[in-house]
Formats: structure tokens, sequence, C-alpha cells
């Protein structure tokens, strides 16, 4: 708790605007005066439950490099006496800066600033809480100079306060000048009290305070950690293809014959046409010959059957192997090459099981668990088995299964991967998470896991605090109005500070309900939802061709292209105009056009008299925005697919920083409609036309 | 975090039973099998989320002793497997025991399990969890055996297990026994998988499992502390009177003759006999005679005004000082010793502000605010000033105040006060407050603060937290059903962790509009509520006597007690029957007969259909009670005074352990009356008749 003195730079200030961008930024200054209090943990000032933090002290927050966060502390006072407070930041490479925080008036003694940290690496930051003695006398001045009580004493106290405002180091002299002529003037007979409140209410003496408050009782809080991220740890748009899928054939005897990277490679311009960011594929190994899954997950296959790709590995290899179907490893490179020159970042899948001819099998049955007759345990969630996947044990031979993941997600940062889509962490233990990430970001600080944690929400939350810079998420669960505000508080605010959850519309395991008996209007719900929503969202291949035809009785499509190729004429699609690509490609133009929308929070839910019609605006001030503007969106979503519904939705135009009862112009970026709105205003969204309004907000600060 | 030993003890099971009381007390075995990961923060059973627990982690949770605490933690392990919990308690003379949490199943992977510590101190504990074998085991040789699925190889597994646990060390001979005929038929070729089955269901053996469960992966959480205080720090009836009316005549001139310890000492005996457990009395100091207030607050006084008790001092001395007129220090010494041989504890006042006459301004202006002027400054909250009292400045000397308030309290104890009811602490650094507290507990860890806290949150649970063991709170101003609702699991679970409300009534400085308004009925409501969900609660006399009139545009009483000599004629109200006195001493009868009463937590809410009629339960296993029997007292009361309710409440009896649907008889300890009740009972609550049911629910377990 040390008082750190600020590494010596060039150019402190240059340097600091590139490393952040701040809405209270204020002039350095040292915060030399304090002593800690040798018998007591209270600080003179009380400073409680900082913001970001995570739930388990041990652990640090996280964020993404540009995020705009909160900064928020509870600090207050004895008595009336005016506080401040202040945020110092310490940057990796150790650039110092100072932030005021604004008192939320909440009735919590919650105050906050926003800041967006940009350099990536481990940040420090502290709270520090002061006795703000000119705003204490500025609140007392004003209210008894204009009652007459006490007038000419509170006129000597400003001029005294003014006088040790001379003396503070970081001033210039047209600064010194003002505050001279306002010291002399209270002081002075001939000026009335009248004139003297003019100098009480001064915003120039004001503005200067509030950037160099003259403090006492000065109290510096615990200094915390905050980890920042590249920015594709938090922002993204991804899409899910198999590559096998992807250029496959039918050929004349009935069997198919598999898509390769080469074939894949051709896909590669339209998906980055629609806009998207990362290109996720299942998993590219060799896939176990025994016990196979035929299609529609049942036990038997055909000779042309492909299998899963999550039951990895066979005599051709395991994990750090290419599938030889797709082609070889130097295949893959080109592929990683080619998508990176379309603007695309392939992310990889980790599951970590093996297939029973899964080379590790023979060569490790310590890693896996071995039954008293002998024989190794398949999966199973009794009596249910599955017989083509063992499960790993991690207990029995740790370090040896740490150095071969280690080894293999090695290999394939090598080949040009930094994302990893890691299946079910939740099934392996949660400390050998920690350490696998810490170990491999250690390394690679760019390198992202994204855990497809669809569990509960302790397991969930531990993996996002372990490491995990992603995280799928319950989104595809939350359909109804009530269950997504629920939601979004939750994603955007209460969890933030350790998950980025990555809203994914639909993947090869989940098709839900809603999707299955919405129609085509659900599918434009759910995707604008997540493209709006979520600063990562996601897409799995066939959703713009509304493929919603389930296996009866399950959650997922059927002939589900886990356990078979799918060919998907895209081109006849296109040309009869039935997907929804255009769509998405709309919906990613909007995200990358607005940086409202490449942020996790500043989301704010709005009233609507519906039950179905759900709003919600994302707002950015321009102090934390490369260019400079704020940024608002305002969505109005008729979450019911099967209806048109009208009502009044109630905006808090506050948030975007326009007068409530005031006009502000918005624009449909959907169908390019404008409107004036203002704190009411009637929406009607008709599910077969248009069920969702993504406005920009004209006027906001 | 190291594990420790326990403490040679002649005989450690008796003395556990004495220092605690448990709901899932289990034989103690070592935790032996742990080793620290040395590179993860994660154990290898994830534990996080802790309770009882400080919101700011430097700080100890507290309770007082016998008081029934949840334990809770989150745990939970990846995949299926089962996991345990238990948490290992160290007592402050160094007793260890062990306990078993049970999951609560609530999606959240919260374990839980309640604990009444004993035992005055510091308490160590911390939570264990691990991969429960037997359990695991025993879930799936019931599912798979009954499908006839690997039923041969579930034989052998549990025979290994039974195997496994005959060589644990605490099992005696027919345990063994039992374990080993157990394991033989199982591997019986002549045990049909049927009769297999019954092994795997066997309630002895469960039980032996229950409580020595074979544990793999132990993993130990970090070590939390908790103090235990007093009973009297948690629990307790309060009386307040100001004992200069108390005794005091009118004289034939028209002044008033004050009354003394000595005539105050003639009231204690009606005040134990309604039940009380605490004599608050104001501050007992002589009183500034420079600027004292006149009633009801006025500025100007006549000759007899005696002023108010909180503008501390004069010529005749200060904080350390007897109110000449009131006695000498040797006769409250004798009230002292009066009031504990009735049953009653005396608490003092401790109001840190000097009346302009008191010695500390003449003797330490530095512990004072000097204005420019030269003047001292009075207590204002601009423009408003307080001109009789002076406000303490703790920045200029702060060791000098810290010695003379530690001379002041040292003073008190000495004279036989070990409960202090502390004024507007607030208005004072909290550090102040930590290290006084700290320091006085120190030397004598059966004091008590009570904190007049009528602050926002922040401060109120700041106090809390450094170590006021008591608090006044929001209870006044929550009179309505939702109000109360919220407030109610506010204090029994959200904040109970550290603060300790006491639920005062009324005040000299608060007359509710709800008792100016309510009538009769109000005050029997608010007085039944007090005393069954807060386990303090406090009355300040003339409540007895529904003294309900205010002073013209205020929340206080008019002719009001702290600005003068206040007559009331007991005996005649007693005669005419208008006395609450018989109310409140049956609402202090059944807090001494009913333990669960004299909780702060087992408080559970029920539904009803009306939004008058509040329904909680107060609840105690027999486990945790000193008569070894349960308690369960439920409350439905009509919180509108104006008015006759009837409805229809819905009661969750399974929180008493009486199986949903099943009846139970209740007997309302009020009227006597006695109804067999069910999940839904009808209710008529009439204000004017009793509004609120106190029932003893006789069937709980």
């Amino acid at each position: 708790m040390a008082t750190k003195t600020r590494t010596a730079s060039p150019d402190p200030a240059t340097a600091a605007a590139v490393t952040l961008r701040s809405l209270t930024q204020i002039p350095l200054r040292p915060a030399d005066a304090w002593q800690p209090d040798a018998d007591t943990r209270t600080g003179r000032i009380p400073l409680a439950l900082p913001r970001p933090i995570a739930p388990d002290a041990r652990f640090r927050p996280s964020a993404f490099s540009g995020e705009a966060l909160p900064f928020q502390v509870t600090a207050f006072r004895e008595g009336h006496d005016l506080i401040g407070v202040h945020v110092r930041l310490f940057s990796p490479s150790g650039v110092e800066s100072l932030h005021r925080l604004e008192p939320l008036r909440d009735g919590f003694d919650r105050w906050r600033t926003l800041i967006a940290p940009g350099e990536q690496g481990v940040w420090r930051f502290r709270f520090e809480g002061f006795a703000d003695d000119f705003a204490t006398w500025e609140h007392a001045a004003d209210l008894k100079i204009a009652a007459g009580v006490d007038a000419p004493l509170m006129r000597e106290m400003g001029a005294l306060l003014l006088d040790r405002a001379r003396k503070q180091k970081d001033r210039d002299a047209a600064q010194r000048r003002t505050l001279t002529a306002a010291s002399a003037a209270l002081r002075d007979p001939q000026t009335s009290d009248d004139d003297a409140l003019l100098i009480v209410r001064d915003e120039t003496i004001a503005t200067y305070f509030r950037d160099r408050p003259l403090q006492s009782l000065l109290t510096i809080g615990d200094e915390h950690e905050l980890l920042v991220e590249r920015e594709r740890a938090g922002v993204g748009a991804w899409y899910e293809f198999f590559p096998r899928s992807e250029g496959a054939k039918r050929l004349k005897d009935g069997t198919i014959k598999s898509g390769t990277f080469r074939t894949a490679t051709k896909r590669l311009p339209a998906v980055a046409a629609m806009g998207f960011d990362v290109l996720y594929l299942p998993p590219i190994h060799p896939i176990g010959e025994v016990n196979r899954k035929g299609p529609n997950n049942t036990l038997t296959t055909g000779p042309g059957d492909p299998g899963s790709p999550w039951a990895i590995g066979s005599a051709a290899g395991g994990h750090d192997t290419v599938h030889p179907d797709l082609g070889s490893l130097a295949d893959f490179r080109a592929f990683v090459r080619a998508a990176r020159s379309e603007g695309l970042e392939v992310a990889l899948d980790l599951a970590l099981q093996a297939a029973p001819d899964h080379p590790w099998v023979a060569a490790h049955p310590e890693w896996f668990t071995t039954l008293p007759d002998g024989s190794i345990a398949y999966a199973e969630n009794p009596p249910k088995k599955y017989q083509d996947i063992y499960p790993i044990n991690f207990d029995n031979d740790p370090e040896g299964i740490r150095a071969e993941v280690l080894r293999v997600v090695r290999h394939w940062i090598a080949q040009g991967v930094k994302i990893f889509r890691v299946d079910n962490p939740h099934t392996k233990p949660l400390q050998f998470w920690e350490w696998l990430i810490a170990t491999v970001t250690g390394e690679h600080p760019d390198v992202v896991f994204l855990a497809e944690a669809f569990t509960r929400p302790a397991p969930l939350l531990g993996l996002a605090q372990v490491g995990f810079q992603q995280s799928y998420s319950y989104f595809t669960w939350r359909n109804t109005k009530a269950e997504l505000e629920e939601f979004l508080t939750w994603i955007s605010d209460e969890t933030a500070d350790i998950m980025r959850p990555n809203l994914f519309v639909n993947t090869p395991d989940i098709l839900t309900e809603y999707l299955q008996y919405g129609g085509r209007p659900a599918y434009k719900i759910r995707a604008a939802l997540a493209a709006t929503a979520g600063a990562s969202y996601g897409v799995y291949a066939g959703y713009e061709l509304i493929e919603n035809v389930a296996r009866p009785g399950s959650e997922e499509n059927i002939d589900n292209e886990k356990y078979e190729y799918k060919l998907r004429d895209w081109a006849a699609a296109d040309a009869a105009g039935t997907t929804l690509a255009p769509y998405l490609t709309r919906l990613n133009e909007i995200r990358r056009a607005h940086p409202a929308l490449r942020q996790l929070r500043g989301l704010t839910l709005h009233w609507s008299d519906d039950d179905a019609i759900l709003v919600f605006s994302k707002h950015i001030p321009g102090a934390l925005t490369a260019s400079g503007e704020p940024d608002t969106i305002l969505v109005v979503a008729n979450v019911d697919p099967h209806s048109t519904r009208q009502t009044t939705v109630h905006l808090d135009s506050t948030v975007w920083g326009v007068p409530r009862g005031d006009d502000y112009e918005v624009e449909d970026l959907i169908t390019g409609a404008t409107w004036t709105w203002n704190q009411d205003a009637f929406v009607r969204l008709d599910a077969f036309y248009e069920p969702v309004h993504i406005l920009h907000v004209k006027e906001s600060r």
C-alpha cells in the first residue's frame, strides 16, 4: 500500500493518452501527504467495496483493451463536510494517471467514473479519498452568505482557502492571477455580499478546484490489479463451420467426399463478406473408428459415416494431428493464412477427451480411469454411456497430462492459432484451467480461450474467474422479455468484472424451441439481439438458411452435422433470397460503425408497456471513443416472433445526455427510417416485417 | 492455511459440546491428506464465497454466544461425481470440531449447516471439500444395478470401497463387522442383484459413510475468523428512561424538583417486572448552562429548565461526572447495583460533544474547531446552527482525544457499566470507533457498544463492521408489509454477519407518523413486531402510555423529555388499565420462553393474500437449543392499525420440519387460543382487538 512514484517517461501526458481514455482525467498530482494509520484498518475517509473486482479477491478482475470500465467505490465521512474521490492508475508500462470520481448520489455513497484502459497487461489502481475543503466551504458559503449568516467569516474563510490554493505547484500564471484577485475581492470591504456570492459561484474557480481540489485527510486505499487483454478477448463476431462440409461433394455412388481445408478456403470470402471477425472450427483431428457414432447419434455406422469430430484420435493421430481427410498440416497453415488475409482469425477447438483408439490410450492408460475389471471407463451419466469417448482422469498423472496438453496447445499456436474454443471445460478440474491459461498467456499474452461452459452459475463464473477470456452463456435459453432483461443486467454489470459472454445464437448442440417454432422472425430477432447486446456473439453455419428442424425429442438439428457431412447450396439460397446472410451482414456493419455496440457495459434497460417489447440502449461517451464522438444505439425488439405488437416505450434520454423532455432524432439502421423521438415513443413492430429497431440516436453526449 | 493440530484437552468431546451446539457435528478426523497446490489459487475442489464473512475481508464477521449461524460455502467439482463439504472449527480455547454441510440444491452449488458457537472470543474456521467416493458409487450403483447395467462391476467397486472403509481408524468393532459382511455379500455370487441393491440402499451403511465419508481429492480452504461476543451483544429487551423524571415532583411554586438516582431506583422493580433486560439512561452528566435549550427545543430557557442531557458539561464537570441534581457517583453505583439485583443491566450514553461551558473547552480548545475570527465552531447544518453544542474536531489532537475518551469509558466501566449506547457515532470518524472498541474490548471483552447510527446504509454498516456490537436500525420507518419484508430479510440474513440491530420502537427523537396516527393498535403492532422479529429491541418510557402527540412539524414528542422533566402517573395508568405494560410484559415473557425469538436469524417470510398481513416464522432446531427441544414461533400481524383484515395465509411448514400438507397445532401466546393449521390457514385480525398472532407451533423438528 506504499505510495508509488511515477515511472520516468519522456512525455507522460502523451503516453497516458495512448494508454487510456477517461471521462474525468485530471492533472497528475502526487499523493504524498498520506501516512498510513498503524492501528486501524479503517482509513480516515473510509473506502469500501471497490470495483472492478473479482468475487474471490485472490483473482484479478479483467477487461479488454478499450473497454469502458466503471471504476467505483463506496466512500463517505462523518458529518456534513464534503469529500472527493480519485482513482490513481498505473499502466503496465508504468504510466500514472489520476481521475476524479463523481458521486452517484444513490443513497449508498457510491462514487464512479469511466475509464477505458488501452495498454495490454496488468494495471494497478487505488482509490484516494479526501476532505474537499473548497467544496465544503463553497457549499456552506453559498447557503450562509445568501442567508446573511456569518458572511464576513465565510468570506475570510474563502480567502484563506484561495491563498492556500495559490501555493499549489501545478497552476499557471493566469490561474494564480484569478485566485489572487478572488481572494482580494472576498476580503475587500467594498465587495458587497452579493458580489462575494458571485465568486463563490464562479465557474472558472469551480473548475480549477475540481481539477486541483484542496485536499486534507487524504486517505489512500489498498492497491488492486486489473488484467487488460487484447480487444478480441471481449469483442468479436464469430462464425462456426465444419471444414469437412465446405466443399464436400456427393459422389455418383451416393457417398460423400469430404471437404478439405483447400475446398473450405473457398468459403472464406463469403464469411468475411458477412463481416465476421473469427472463424471457429470444430476439432480438425483424426476421428476415432472404435464405437464411432452414426447419423443422428446412432450407435451403428456405415462405411462412409465420418463420425463426430469430438471423438478425437485414431491410428492416424491425436490432438496434434490434422484429419487426413482435411489435408495436411501445411494445408491447415495455408487455410489460417488465407483466413487472415480475409480479416478472419481462426479459432480452434480444444476438446480434452479421447476416442478408444486415440494414441494416448495405449501410450498412457494412466491418463484414463481403469475399472476393477481392467477395462477403461467410458464417459457416462449413469445409467447412460457414451462409448465413443474416454474421459481423461486428471488425477492419476496430473504433471504428465499438463505437459501433454501444453505441448498440444503450443503446437497449434506455432501453426498460427491464437484462439481456442474449449469444449466442456466444466468437466475438467478448474485448477487445471487456471494453470493452463496462466502458463499459455504467460508465453503468449494474445491467446484467447472461450469456455463452452453450459453449466451452473458457480462453475461458469469460476471458469471466468480463473482466466477464460470468454464464455458461452445462457443467452440461447433467455427468450422472453423478462428473461432477457435479467440476463442483460447480469452480463453487462453483475458479472462483467470477470466474465465476457459470447452470445452464440445457435450451435451444433443447441437448436432451441424458440428457433424450432419461431420461423424466420425468430432467427432475425435472436441475431439482432445477440449482435447488439453482446460485445461478442456467434453464429453456427446454417443459421442463415433457417435450419430449424430438430431431431425429435432433442434440442439439436436433425441430421446433425456433428455426425455427417452437410451439403448446403449457399448460391441457391442467395439466388432465391431466402438467406439471412444480408441481415447478418448488415448487423455486422452496424457493429463495426458503432463503438457502443463493441462494449459489454454501458447497457441500460428502458421501460415499455408491452411484455414482449424489450428496450435497451448502449451508450459510450465521446471521451472514451477513438473518434472522440459519443455513440448511442437504442434497440427496440419485439421478442414474440408470432405477432405484431404496438405499444409505447419510455426512454430515459439522460443516459445519453439529452435532458428529459427534449426531442432527439433517431435513425433505424435496418430500414433507414428516421423519427423525432422524446421520452415517450409509439412503436409498432411486425415480427414478419422488421421485428427489431436498431436506432442510432443522433444527439448524444 | 497450515493444518492445525488440536489443542490437548482432557475430554475434547465434552469440551466441544459445551463450546458449541451443531446441527451436523460428526466424529473428528484429521485432514492430513492434503498438500497445497503451489501453482494455482484454485483448490482441487473449488471453495468460494464463504459465510459468515464481513463485506471487507480485513474485518471479522461476528456473532453472539449461542447464535445459530449458517456456515455456508459454494463448492463444486467438474463432471458428475459427488462431493462432500465439511467445516472445521477451532474454538478460542483450541477445541476442534468437524461438521458436515448439506447441499442446498439451489442451483448455485451452495452448502450449509447451522452451528451455534458458545465460547466467547475469536474462533477460526475453514471449509474442506472432498470427492465423496462412497456417495458417488452409491448413486451410480443404485441406478445401474437397478437398470441391469454393469451389475457385477458395480458390486465389486462397492466391495472395494467397503474394504477401504474397514481400514479407517475411527470405527468400532460392530461397524467393522457390518462393513465386512456387506463387502462379502456384494462379492458373493449367491447374493442376487436385488439383494445387492438392498446393501446399496442400507440406512446403517449410509449413516456410517455420512459421518465418516471416504474422501479423496481433499481440499482445505483458507482459514477465516469469527468473533463471538457475549449473548447480550445480540439479545435483549431494552428500556430507556430519564432518571431525572423518575421521582421528579412538582413543587408548590410550580417548578419541578429533579428526580435522582435514589428516586429512580424505586422505578426499577416495575421495569424489571415488565421483563426488560437492559435499562438505558440518557447522559447523566452536568448539562451546559450556556445557550441551554428550553422546552420544545426553544432558544430561551426559564430558571427551572433542566436543558438537554446531550449538551454535556458545565462548571460542575464533564463526561466523567454525575449531574449534581441526580446525586453522587456513589448514588450512581448504588443505582447500578440495585438494577443488577433486579436483573437489569444499566447502559450509559456516550455522547462525544460538549456544551460551550464543558471543562474541555477551556482546557483543550484544540479538541474543537477554532474559526478565523477566534471563536469556536458550533454544530451546524448550514445555515442552521446548534449553539448549545460544540462538536469535537478529531483531527487536531487525535492522540489526546483518544486518551481522554478512553479515560472516560474506563471510568464508567469502573463504576459497573458494561454497555454504552453511543450517540450519533456517524458524526465522528469511523477510524476512531474502530480504535476505541478494539481497545476497550481488548481490556474488557464483555463491553457492548450500541450505535445510534440513524444514517445511510454505508456508514451504518461501516460502524457495525468496525466493531459496534449493536445498532439502531431503520425499523421505526419500516411500517408497511412490503417495507417490513424487505427489512426483515436485510437484518436477518443480508447484513447479519456483521450487524445486530436493536429494534427500538420509539426514542425521545423519533415518534413516527405511524405511531402519531395509529392509536393503541399501532403501539401494540410495533411492540409485537419488534419483540418477535428482533433478537434485541427497545422501548422508550411513555410508550406504555401511548404518548403519541408530536410537536407540530416534527417527528418528536411534544413537550419533549429531552428539554424538560416528564411527570408520569404510572400508578394511575395501571389502575385505569390504559397502560400497555401488561402487553409488553407478556411479550417479554414469550421472548424468555422461546429461544427462536432470541435469535437474529432463522427468520422465514411466508405468503399471505392480503397486503397488510405480514407473516414470518422464527425457528431453531432442537440440536441448537439448551433444552434440546426445537422451537418455532409463527407471527401473523395485521400491520394496518385502522382496520380488520381477513385473509388466507400460506405457510411453508417444512421450515419447521412438518411435511407440506400435514396438520400441526398452534397456540396463540397472547390469547391462549389453539388451532389446527395446515399449509393454508384463514386468519382474521382486528386491529382494535388483537392485531398480532404470536403462535407457538407445537410440532416442530
